[in-house]
């Protein structure tokens, strides 16, 4: 029994509020379990250099933390004058996620800025903005296919993100801050609705682990990851059946220099 | 009548969630209207220079907006390196503000940092970060007395504050984005529960105004105030009576230098 | 009778250097008791964003101390990388209040920069800043008249600003450093030369004060203002008669996002 | 076949210089085909904040490139303010990997700073820095173990990295710049010489991939892992019987706030 | 014939102004032309690491130009983020070249700080900092001389600086700022009233010169420097005697990290 | 004799490892004695603000160290978000000395950026920067001339560097960290081929030095500097006869705005 009387294998409750900031072009709050993150979609004209001119879009993501979310306070990155390099990462994560499930051609040449701001933070905190992410940028982009100005809706592939982990030598689904702390062995998957996997991060300064172990946390992670993807669904309710019109590209648009 | 039904003299509806944030040692989410702020009060060892070995506290505040609290995106101050000079001037302020309804000798020797983080803004969000501020600060010091850390309730009195302006030729209370983005005099008022005035500042870039109509101004502010303080009374209920038990220190405390 | 021997209602004597650096299109030298600042103005094609194609100018300031203009030596920002929140503030300030002297059709598309830099600081230099600040203006505008390029005299009042407080319970006109170090009030204001309000900044951390004692220092800050107005024309001389040939812009000028 | 003949199975030849930086306590220049890094180890008395005191020790990374490292050449950092947050990211990613294959009580309380130099780049700059690294870090603990500073020898175990990814369809091993700019799949691997997984980075922003294709860059990184670790045992000589003569310290070492 | 009339080997009119900024241990406004610099010296009780403990002090400097010194405005350094290359250099220069006229045994351990401010900048900015910076640095020195803090005058000679040039093909003395923009070879020059070279930078981006060159350069520089240190005599009357009552300290104190 | 048994006016071993960096335009790893330095070369088509429309080039550099190259690891710039003083002095002396050997308009309107990262230092890192440097520019040029982008060959004259100094009262030539750390007189000299003077740089903060002492410095480093063109010579073998088809502009080129 875990510390909140979870299974090993059981997710926190998840719930997303849609439209939960008046302005944005897409946005929610997604809480799991005290997790809390608001996340925003900005629709903007102007795309980075290596698409302009393209006839593509692009997906941006920026992840920040109140001073306030955790446990310590934390110093405002403006303070210190630099961005940490824990949010560096992590925002670099959750673009390249969410782009995974988008077809750039039909987004047409703009860019989807996505904003996670967490406002409580106890664990998983970068795969709530992901799942929430993908919420606030399917409402962008409803935003322009409903007023016309994109022809086909771009999101082609549901995509949501779990943590899984070792801890007291159990794996364990969706770890809270407490168990990540104490974890040997921490991971974050990126899926799709399909199975496919987006992105794996796994990581073990202190207990190296091995194949077996491997095997299982992502079949955790698997689960796990698709009962999140039916909590997306029913907040989208009817809107579902927008997905997947268009297929992902062909071609990869990667970009290391982002 | 006002575009969104008000009477000239009408603050909005106030809706203040006490202990909004897990971690934090006071909290709450103050909505004025669409005007939405998360205010967060830490206790901190660290007093500044100027304060070591005195005995005494002090009050800081930190404000910033999210990027999508408002109808374009603002750029973060950390992708521009620098605080922008609105909220540098504002967060002056509101820890003036507050710096006026507590005893430094009561609280001790630490720091209350108080951080408004506006989630939605709609006019008015520096004085709801005070008005809100001020429940944060309470219940970070009524931890402090509660676990007996102080002896003494270091707030002395209510503080809160509201807008006032000069819009369309009419004076008006508690103005929201769009009524302030036309108005030709814009003013902040922020006073105590004994009527007297901590700040006052007021603006008119476009058209200097005469003494009639700063009284009138200060006279819809002083009712605005009122009713404001009677809200913040309300959400405290019978911690209300903790308020005043010392007086406010004889000796002021300014520090230009902050 | 206070430490200078002046009496509670006495400006401190002002001395304004008009011309005083040679490559700006206006400076002065402006000395008000022991503070000095330097002023220059500087006229610019670059106009921000908002007053882009509109036809209309922008009047711009900033203001800075050398390092030892204060009894302590205080650090340089670049070496902070950071401006001060109260330079900031300060600048602010300066740059709203010449604004509400001036039409922006007139002036024409560009920017007026105003440079404040302190090189000795005895009380006052932000109220010294403004005052000076307006001579530099008049002189880079009557730059641009004699030359022709424009066709109206763009300044439509004299500006001036004052400095009171409420110091050993007395209200007191142009506080010196060392009284505004005890002072309980601290109140800035500006007023152009028909007795109307352009801003008013009154801060009372320490103690809160009543209506009356606003008042009187509002009376006092008045008489100050009109006896600094008669300065800045003597200083003008004949010039003087330009002022007002064009009246203020109807439609206020705003910008909170500067 | 290759563009540079190689099968799809076969790493570049892989060449380290040890000991190539006279001052530095350990170092080399690692070159994995075209891509050279300079690696160095510095050893440093100032711990983190959270290991003071503790007896333990750290290891810590920073990773950047020469700007013309690459066939564009790249604006330094200290020119844009800001560290890329590609850097950002793989210096993380290097400190994590080295941090499991050391003990850090046998270190005893001190830091050994990593720092990787890219003078060259052409592709999987990340792993050879964790392989060069690990070299550098030796031979910085053997100065120590040498000299008697600490008893027993701190390295636990070897560890290197290499990259994998899916290009044209076909599973690759170790891909250079340009193979790496059209995979739908990227992938580095850090493991240890037990054959166990220390970290997984997979990522398909542009073609989401299946278990049997994860499964397969996985074996594929494992035998490139193998190989490489032979070359560094190779260069150790001798020496390479000091690793392992402790274990790993149980308890993990995890610092997500650095 | 100069443009001003000067001959070529003749220094523009100086002026000292001794004690100039009231608040300042010493300080002077220094006029070569139109050239004006304010500058103070500040004592501080910070040494540089690389002197603590070892009971002698050290002459820093600071060197920045108000934003219209010159006939084109200047972005001010904290706007760009960085102090400019130019500033860094030549506040380098500065500090190295007062050094040369100091026993820091004498001084004790504190550090004198040379702030010089450029208020008009028409040619030789550099030097006359240098030449006022003296004047700065010996009344600090006689402040903590006069309150017997010290016990010896650390000053052991005078330090004066010129700038020469090759300017239409003829070698001249003191370039004001039209000259120097044309110059083919520009040379600044540091002495001491023994005719000893401290610092000489000549610079010959356009025309490399000749070894003869060379020589009527230095004579040209020798000259004006003589006569600039008369003036530094006349300033400081009867206090001149101080300097030199203790020789510089025979072992070097260079420090390149700085 | 000295500590590396060279005579006083001996250079150390040079060696000059011509296109060392695959990527760039020019490049080369210059060593003298212990100290090494990669330089490369880059052509950029942005050239600066005051050569736009002109025809002409510009030649620009930037000049680091890896934090390793010296005996106490240096944090590097990016983490004190500051160009040290020191780098920033040295790269415009690398700049200015190299211009020296164009012809801007035989260059054509663009940029050679010279990259200067000094991977182990012993002394004399600027003045191999810069014979390093002119290696590296030359074959920048050469590119641009064999691919026919420019007629004339822009190369005017080989630059060359060394530096001289007293230590333990003896001139000496080309000193190593440990001379140069205790010689009381540091001297930079640059010439070229023609044996004319193009920067002179001389510092003598511990011990003022006389004429004559100057002399013997500079004819030391001007035999130097003929060695070292010599070398320069035979890396470039035949290409020599390229240098020198064109004159240096008459017209200079100097901008002390950089």
């Amino acid at each position: 029994m875990r510390q909140d009387q979870r299974a090993y294998n059981e997710i926190r409750p998840i719930k997303i509020t849609r439209n939960f900031i008046k302005y944005a072009e897409g946005s929610c709050l997604i809480e799991m379990g005290n997790t809390k993150v608001i996340v925003t979609a900005t629709i903007d004209d102007k795309v980075p250099p290596f698409k302009k001119g393209s006839g593509e879009g692009w997906i941006t993501a920026e992840y920040s933390m109140l001073p306030r979310a955790t446990q310590q306070r934390n110093v405002r990155d403006i303070n210190k004058l630099r961005l940490s390099g824990r949010s560096h990462e992590i925002q670099r994560l959750i673009g390249r996620a969410l782009r995974a499930g988008i077809n750039f051609k039909a987004l047409g040449e703009r860019v989807i800025i996505i904003d996670c701001d967490v406002i409580q933070a106890d664990g998983g905190t970068r795969t709530a903005s992901i799942t929430g992410g993908f919420i606030a940028m399917f409402d962008a982009c409803k935003k322009l296919y409903d007023e016309k100005i994109i022809e086909n809706f771009p999101v082609t592939d549901f995509v949501a993100a779990v943590s899984v982990g070792i801890c007291d030598g159990v794996e364990m689904l969706d770890l809270c801050f407490e168990e990540d702390s104490k974890a040997a062995v921490d991971m974050n998957l990126v899926m799709n609705d399909k199975g496919e996997f987006i992105e794996i991060q796994g990581t073990a300064e202190g207990a190296p682990f091995s194949w077996e172990q491997f095997q299982k946390l992502l079949e955790l992670g698997k689960q796990g990851i698709q009962k999140i993807i039916e909590v997306q669904k029913e907040v989208l309710g009817q809107d579902c059946e927008l997905v997947g019109s268009v297929p992902k590209d062909e071609k990869t648009s990667r970009c290391d220099q982002e």
